[in-house]
């Protein structure tokens, strides 16, 4: 039962130059949980601060309280629970629910100073591979055998109904490239949705990964060159995508120039990468990717920090790109250890944010990515943490290292929660949620071909908070284990798509954009059983009710819905036309086998 | 139920100058827990690494597992958590216990790379405010109105049996002194088991808190200045008695000379203390109390880094105080907001380490003091957030701002472990834990005089993981309100002493000082209910077990103890004659009402 409701939404928290105005809503003044005295805590010198909340009119669904707080003058963001007296004992709420009990410090509401971009939170990003995406240009084509991967593996050319070979992982090439996506805007925009693009890199790399950069400051002649990306650049910017691209600034390729005059002992490049054991460190052991040492001062800024910077260099016209995703960014740092990690990550924002106060910092995190998140160093991460990798449990019982592994409906709920619990909201809200990428096996190939469970997992993408980014592919049904196989070539062939995965895609797309309450609203969990989970996603009045259901057993649910800062009447089920009543405080819905359902009030 | 067991005591963890063998201990391989693979996980370069560990011969109740980790290069402790393979499923081990997945960053399992001295977690602690303990020299004593406190209130002399009166807060005199604390130690020694002393302020001040220093380098004349605290000093070592001073570093007194000539406009006086609105910045407002400004080099020169710098001074003969308590440390710092707080408390870390690497730094924290507790900072803090707090509401149903507020046994226990988990094991292991102090009202008055409330406290105060501190006349029953009726005089004559408090508090320390798993033990919840909870202490072999049950019904419990690393034996009932045989699994035991007991293993 919800008895207290804050979200740091706009309906329940106004932010001036240095004060947050807040809002709790309690139960009425005549029900026994009535409150009588309300405060906000915050710590802004480390020290504990009580400050009494005031009454303002009530609320649609109870009794407003409100108090006006100054901004934290040190941390990039404002942290501040709620107590509250309910008759003889008190209660408190933080972002992860009610407590009996003063809550812990890193489930706080957090707001932070500098948000990420207002843009971010109302996108749907659709991440492509460009090799693999479509092939604009055979012109660019080279012949197999055009040349061998650091003077070893032959290129091999693919043809594009070819699969890739695990043999031939990054010397394998299937010829897509950038004019391939410029020919395809019209499908991601106009018959898919898609309002934002993340690019896997497209630097100068001999592989087709080119996780490997040769040249920080050239697209890949086989992708099209640096034409090709000012052609999509603009056709991008005509119809309003977003487009973002892959910064993998914590090595580089063997064969770039740096590491080359290093090798050499060439002043200064010798300083450039980390050693290890008297020789190069390497990417996770791979001789290929040496790693930069950012205590370097020239690696600095050449990477962030110069005039010319790589993160500056994109950011500039005639590229204007809208953001960087950043590769493996919280392995980055000096020495062993990554030492001095938060300085470098924080002043990559700075360089970011200078060059375009509107740009998007992405990290990369396959793990927990709450340090970076918290308002000083990225804007948000791409999200396994606290989305997919908790989802392929519940959905797949498979976890993120691929092995069997069991989440309940429950335990799902609670590790979701406790993700975005430890995040500034507005972080949370722009968290990149993603269903496979690639680095990962597809979903649907996790699910061995399971179409309800790929459209429940998309159904919950597009109505969860954080913004989705879906991988190519995944509209139409694309499967894929482990790299390289889960790049494959899109089949452009639409007999081969997954029509019924494609028709909800573009409906939960449509969801999503029609429905600002899916990408500005907080959640609010409902219920949660062994395979169901239903949450709210409220702000502004406006309501919306999401249920999850991975069982083989249709669930009647009698839900509470006293608490939520919401008005009487109809929910309607998305997708179909079930109208349900709803007083205040009850509401019965049926929740069909394997699926996600969304309801919204009306 | 237990199925996975891991502590990092000595047992289960063993460091060399750069690794840490780690063992855990899995259902025995006939179970059909039976664990077939496991990894420790972490992530010495903010990227996840997954090590497996080796099986080694059984352990006395399972399968145990061990592997060689290296210690993290940069942060100041080494995290990991413990992952297995159980049939068809993954489980985990973090600090706070199992979980179906990847556990949250903040549970994980720490070792702080440079531990609390070896000497502080054996320690039984007795805090003494000076002016309210014993008069040991009448001849300091000063008559009414001797002076007037900060030029307005007239000293009041107190006789030793009244009692403190509100209106005179800080400017009335019982007249204790350091010769008094000499002429008891027979007293705390031997009649009641203490081994440490925690003093309030003793420096030179006018009040009789001394939170608002006048001299940082004498102690205060009618305690019997610097020569009674080197009298005090040899009498303590030669008895084996710990001493600890409390330092007030981040306000001094309005009349201490450096404000006297900042105010005056004196250089290099000026810039020593905070401003604040075009005035002064004082301690929540206490216009006697001055904020130092850390980012000033002269004040942090005197308090800490230079080479007679406050911090220093008195770790040197003639004084060798064994460490500091440091009040409110959490809020020094450089301007509004305690900017750069984390720095100085690190580098007040460096100078105490630096005079003796044995010297103890102890922050006071009226709540969360996490963040100061990583390895980096403090050895451990006043543990009003993980051990008072929720003992009071547990116990007397009040918060720490003396709120009503409830609290049932299983989040009492959820609290408590909660508090632990996101500590290194060395600092929990030395949290100074209390059951009230010379900032609170004393427990037993919350308790409203319910002694056998008090003495569940006690003998919990005294099983629990973490340092007990008893406040003095803790023993004997001394209640007291809010300050100044919680620094009441110590009532010297035996008829006004509770007997039974203290026969128990003498007992529980015996408990203590006999038992090491006491002090060196992990702890394993084993149950909790509405009005109870069960925990272990185990540790090389020897265990115990503790329950704690505030009802008015007797409870009998039937206890798993499968999973515990002990062997079969016989419970036996501290303080009585109960023997308890068990398997290794199960165990019936009575709780009384309103009682903790303990059972030790033989």
């Amino acid at each position: 039962m919800i008895r207290l409701y804050h979200q740091p939404t706009r309906d329940f928290l106004t932010a001036t130059a240095d004060t947050l105005t807040l809002r709790l809503q309690t139960p009425p003044d005549d029900s026994i949980a009535a409150v009588s005295a309300a405060w906000v805590r915050i710590d802004p010198d480390n020290e504990e601060q009580l400050l009494p909340m005031q009454r303002i009119k009530g609320g649609v669904a109870g009794q407003l309280w409100e108090v006006v707080i100054p901004q934290d003058p040190v941390r990039p963001h404002t942290a501040y629970v709620f107590k509250v007296a309910v008759a003889d004992d008190r209660r408190w709420l933080a972002a992860d629910g009610e407590h009996p009990r003063l809550p812990p410090a890193e489930v706080a509401f957090r707001w932070a100073h500098v948000a990420p971009p207002a843009w971010v939170s109302g996108q749907i990003f659709y991440q492509i591979f460009p090799d693999r995406f479509c092939n604009g240009d055979p012109s660019l084509d080279q012949p197999d055998g055009a040349y061998h991967y650091l003077g070893q593996r032959p290129l091999r050319a693919r043809a594009w109904h070819e699969q890739p070979q695990q043999a031939d992982g990054p010397n394998e090439f299937f010829h897509g490239d950038l004019p391939g996506i410029v020919q395809r805007l019209d499908y991601l925009q106009e018959q898919l949705g898609i309002t934002a693009i993340y690019l896997n890199p497209v630097f100068h790399s001999d592989s087709n990964h080119k996780y490997d950069t040769i040249d920080y400051f050239n697209v890949d002649p086989r992708l099209g060159g640096n034409d090709a990306l000012i052609e999509l650049r603009t056709r991008t910017r005509e119809r309003g995508i977003r487009l973002l691209l892959d910064g993998v600034l914590n090595h580089t390729s063997v064969e770039h120039p740096w590491f080359q005059r290093a090798r050499a002992g060439e002043l200064p490049y010798s300083g450039y990468y980390l050693d290890a054991d008297g020789d190069y460190a390497s990417w996770k052991g791979h001789s290929s990717l040496p790693v930069l040492d950012y205590s370097n001062a020239e690696v600095v800024a050449h990477c962030y920090a110069g005039d010319g910077a790589v993160l500056r260099h994109w950011l500039r016209p005639p590229y204007r790109i809208d953001g960087w995703r950043l590769d493996v960014i919280h392995m980055l740092g000096e020495g062993p250890g990554a030492a001095n990690n938060a300085h470098h990550v924080a002043a990559m924002r700075q360089s970011i944010k200078a060059e375009n106060a509107e740009a998007y910092l992405l990290g990369e995190h396959f793990f927990e990515a709450t340090q970076w998140l918290q308002g000083d160093q990225e804007d948000a991460a791409m999200n396994y943490y606290g989305f997919m990798h908790p989802l392929w449990m519940f959905l797949a019982g498979r976890d993120l290292n691929r092995e069997p592994s069991t989440l309940d409906g429950r335990e799902f709920a609670v590790w979701l929660r406790e993700a975005r619990a430890k995040l500034p909201f507005q972080m949370a809200r722009c968290q990149l949620n993603l269903l496979n990428s690639h680095d990962t096996p597809r979903l649907l190939t996790l699910l061995q071909g399971n179409v309800r469970r790929m459209i429940m997992a998309i159904r919950l993408q597009m109505t969860y908070l954080g913004v989705p980014c879906l991988y190519y592919g995944d509209e139409i049904g694309l499967q894929g284990g482990e790299d390289p196989d889960c790049r494959r070539p899109f089949p452009w062939d639409e007999r081969d798509w997954n029509q019924s995965i494609l028709h909800a895609t573009r409906e939960a797309i449509g969801w999503r954009r029609a429905l600002p309450v899916l990408s500005e609203g907080g959640v609010t969990d409902l219920e949660a059983g062994p395979d169901h989970w239903v949450f709210a996603r409220v702000s502004r009045g406006q309501a919306a009710l999401v249920g999850v259901n991975r069982g083989t057993t249709e669930l009647t649910l009698n839900l509470s819905l006293a608490g939520l800062p919401i008005q009487h009447g109809h929910w309607v089920r998305q997708g179909g036309q079930q109208r349900l009543a709803a007083d205040q405080a009850r509401l019965t819905l049926q929740l069909p086998t394997e699926a996600t359902e969304l309801w919204v009030l009306q």
